[in-house]
């Protein structure tokens, strides 16, 4: 507990301010104790302002994550499109370094979302509940962010393998929905995981994500360049 | 609220008797509401007991929705394992026929998880909160239950295609995850769903699961039969 560290926003300005002030709060709980665990309080607590000061600017702790979860696919996606600008393209699936290229493009993936715990742990909360407590607008303004970020993402996959941009497309949603699950069945850095580490049944089926990510994407890009390019589905 | 049906259990059966018809409360409640939004107190008034008492059988309703969980992954993975083995075996990638058999087997991974509502809406809730609020036991005899049956109905379907046993373990995992996954986008039976479909901007983007899933299971078969055996992952 902290004292507010805030008077009235006095402009527009000041209230961006604000709001930033309670995002990069809400962050660094969520990063150390997980989504699940935190609270409207403790991040009025964290920013130093008094609860209902905090409400003028979020309605609810899933309005505050739905708008980390809208900055985590901006900032994510926009990585992974520097990165594979950066591949050399391969459009034909017989070609000797598709395999290769293939791999690349998972690890890509895979790596750039490991690398971003928070995003992770905020995959898997959106649709099951961060959707389901804020008004349609927030809904809306998020699915509309999320819904082009997968578009363009899956244009930059499509354009350095013999994709078809629906399959691409399928690539980026099952990355996501994939890194967002298997997070949370690692849950690393819990007492849960520490739990499955020590048990001898237990200890061989812990995930690791990265790899197993990789693998799995590996595969689905190898799957989708092996059709016909009717396949995929947006 | 009814009035409780049951006195003290007096043996075993009578124990069992009363454990069933709580899981059946359960179940008949998150089918109809989904599984965020059951409450022990709601199950207690469904069954016909009182709270404490419906507590001597289970600590929290997370212990009720996971054994519910457990239930499922043995019933679906009974189905596919008896719908599987009645597909003829193709374990060969080059063979003219594997193309049709890949699509088949997701297309039964497919049905098979989107005829059970509760069992999907169940496998997002389970890494995110249903293994966090029970105790190790309970949580251990869960993860027994759903490896035992990754492991069988990975095995069965590598019996009928040219998977490795851990490619096909991994087609188990991402079937299961992405059910999840996709379920809770497409939000069946809310004004969530309501609202993606009348809404012009997001109605293309409304989530079909069995199509999608299909889709990105017939690929994921594909490339991993497509490479050499040493892939997938356990």
């Amino acid at each position: 507990m902290s004292t507010p560290q805030f008077g009235r926003a006095r402009s527009a300005e000041a209230k961006r301010a604000r709001e930033d002030a309670i995002l990069a709060a809400a962050s660094r709980l969520a990063l150390e104790h997980g989504v699940r665990e935190v609270t409207v309080t403790a991040i009025a607590d964290e920013v130093g302002m008094h609860k209902s000061a905090m409400l003028r600017y979020f309605e609810t702790r899933e309005e505050i994550f739905l708008r980390l979860a809208a900055g985590g696919w901006r900032d994510w996606a926009a990585e992974v499109r520097d990165r594979l600008g950066a591949l050399p393209a391969c459009a034909d699936a017989a070609a000797p370094q598709w395999p290769h290229a293939a791999r690349s493009i998972a690890g890509v993936l895979a790596q750039s979302l490991t690398a971003r715990p928070l995003f992770c742990d905020l995959l898997a909360h959106t649709p099951l509940n961060l959707e389901r407590n804020v008004s349609h607008d927030a809904v809306r303004t998020f699915k509309l962010r999320a819904i082009a970020e997968v578009a363009e993402t899956g244009a930059a996959i499509a354009a350095v393998t013999p994709l078809a941009a629906g399959q691409a497309r399928s690539v980026v949603t099952t990355a996501t929905a994939m890194a967002g699950a298997l997070w949370q069945m690692a849950a690393p850095g819990t007492g849960l995981r520490a739990f499955y580490e020590t048990d001898p049944e237990l200890a061989h089926s812990v995930v690791e994500v990265e790899p197993r990510l990789t693998d799995i994407l590996t595969a689905l890009l190898t799957g989708y360049a092996a059709q016909p390019h009717s396949g995929g589905d947006a």
